[in-house]
């Protein structure tokens, strides 16, 4: 299975916090870095998702932003 | 100066393809990863981005899907 | 594999349009509704998408609007 | 009024889940598809969605990433 | 028909720039700012946009980000 | 430091709501101009966002559909 989205980075859950229908998921991609998704409550469940979970963050290309000094 | 999404990853930029209105801008964040963006050509020569500039990728936590096997 | 996005419909690539860096893809999900997607043109000829290809349109629940009369 | 969004479907309003600030909305599209929008709470009461209402789920063409085996 | 979006902003086009399958809008909101929007080439098409053109800018409260000195 | 983005308003803060991971933030931009952002609570604490704070909404040109009547 493949997706278009361009961007895929593996990592590692370090922490979810459960709002009411909104959760927080911290992934660590490459010491120290720490990505961080916001996602409904539902797919963190029907994911399963617990810390120490290998799992691919992915990130179409069209919503990356850059930054210059 | 700081920003509310969550997510800053430092690279350089590796390639920039322009098309009429759209451009694709390859940003290397860490052997061998590279980030792919797409953003208005506008927004490319606005900042002057060239291959070997300093930039950060800037990703809102709503837009980071996660992928688990 | 699972992915996070509350939203994958089933459906059958029905046209593709390349511009220089971006690409149009109309998917047929059920007659006779078309999905529209725009992304990089390097997804779709990463994933090799043609007329015909059975796909997902995989979105995710922070994207979708509603409207109402 | 017609919108950009290339992509708006059908539906009815089948739940509504509301958190503090961010509400989660299930539309069924069409047996026994569900689509699910997560925005927030404000803009589910000041439409005033309830189960049972008629409404079209809007999807930008920038949003819609496409899987394939 | 209302609109769950939470970001509704009056303007009038002022320049439309047609890539091939993407284009570039520019909306003039209040003296002297402009919007720049991306979307597909049909999109503008379909809704037969021209300068001048009474429009509104919609904006899904999840896609703005805040800079803060 | 400047970024990609196609649309940054100056604005300021009238109003925060928090709820357990997201926030939503009121941003006036022109009398009677009101944003909406919905963020993630961290990003709310992390600026130190309070009322009457000067900052400025910034949208991927992506992320904007245009309404016509």
């Amino acid at each position: 299975m493949r997706i278009s989205a361009r961007n895929q980075i593996e990592g590692v859950v370090k922490k979810i916090e459960k709002g009411e229908v909104a959760s927080v998921v911290k992934i660590e991609i490459a010491e120290p870095a720490i990505l961080t998704s916001m996602l409904t409550k539902e797919a963190v469940e029907d994911l399963d998702l617990k810390e120490g979970d290998k799992v691919e963050a992915v990130i179409k290309a069209t919503e990356i932003l850059i930054l210059k000094e």
